[in-house]
């Protein structure tokens, strides 16, 4: 395995590569090609060889992919061979969502607890997931081993509560509040702007096609 | 304007860009340069004059962008200069936050109409947006001449949706529902994979940073 840095582009294509394995593995298909993956993902098959060419040697020529060891290869690469623990910050419209969103589980995230301010959300659960006072995420965080956030806060909010999950050993940060965080070096943040995965469609599908 | 085809990775950052001058614009900055941006934004310089290349001239070198002219260039350009009607199709938890999130009104996009199948949901209203049967879905389409729509169906029902979104003259799917949608070359699809954005997350904050 490689110890140089891989650009975000080519973890976003693992994840898509992982996805197609996955299928691939539920609809009991053993073998595929790059050209076949090149061809259902819209990439080109030499992009996928030097992707995975950062991380070790796989599939042979003339032979493909075995597609399960590369399925789970690349769950152990992306780190979520093992099931991780996450905690959703905000139990409003958008927390609930993801808090009932199947993905997540089926991928090997668990989604162990939420956190509001609101009293009437305390104590109750969504789904199965218990609601706690943000007060107490230093004590859940530490006690469940968390080390990803989901932060569906107010944007007005979420600088705060970032700097609330740093402090409590988190490492990464996935920010649904539409704003910027600024969080220590040590911290991965990524930001769900909803509205520019809309901006980007508008371009596909307004300028570009009409 | 070019007519060369634009790369997804430069749109995807355009609207990092126009994120970025939306937020000087609120704070009254009148001017700002590329080197400025970058640092902002962990881009190169290089890279944002590259971007920006592909549809015309903008700064001057010495001075910097004009932040409202370019702020404004970025939005025609994404299409997004005058008001788009947009559907939400999926009444659930996730279409709920989605019709609720103020992000994308903001951004200029209006959510006119959402759809469901479920009898206790038709008729109401989420937020000020009506939810109609989605045997409705073709009228309201064409009266409200909408051409962007945002699926969050369960991933069983999204390709007969998307097959009837296409009929009706939507230009462009935003795709919640954690699965890959087979639609004619003429229409636009986005995938939003929650779980993906854990992943990659996963992987920048637990395989490099520990």
């Amino acid at each position: 395995m490689t110890t140089q840095p891989v650009p975000e582009p080519v973890v976003r294509r693992l994840c898509q590569y992982l996805r197609e394995l996955e299928t691939l593995a539920e609809r009991g298909v053993g073998k595929v090609s790059s050209g076949q993956m090149a061809r259902d993902l819209h990439v080109t098959d030499a992009q996928i060889r030097k992707d995975l060419a950062y991380f070790g040697q796989f599939g042979r020529p003339g032979v493909g992919y075995l597609v399960e060891p590369l399925r789970d290869e690349l769950r152990r690469i992306l780190g979520t061979d093992r099931p991780l623990n996450v905690i959703v910050v905000g139990a409003g419209d958008l927390g609930r969502a993801l808090l009932r969103y199947r993905g997540f589980r089926r991928k090997g995230f668990h989604l162990v607890a939420a956190f509001d301010v609101t009293k009437s959300k305390i104590g109750r659960k969504i789904g199965t997931v218990p609601v706690y006072h943000i007060d107490r995420l230093p004590e859940v965080i530490r006690e469940q081993d968390v080390k990803l956030a989901v932060l569906a806060v107010p944007a007005e909010a979420a600088q705060s509560v970032a700097e609330a999950l740093c402090e409590a050993g988190v490492r990464g940060i996935l920010n649904f509040a539409p704003t910027t965080l600024e969080t220590p070096d040590d911290v991965a943040v990524r930001l769900v702007d909803l509205a520019a995965h809309l901006e980007q469609l508008s371009f596909q599908a307004i300028r570009a096609k009409i």
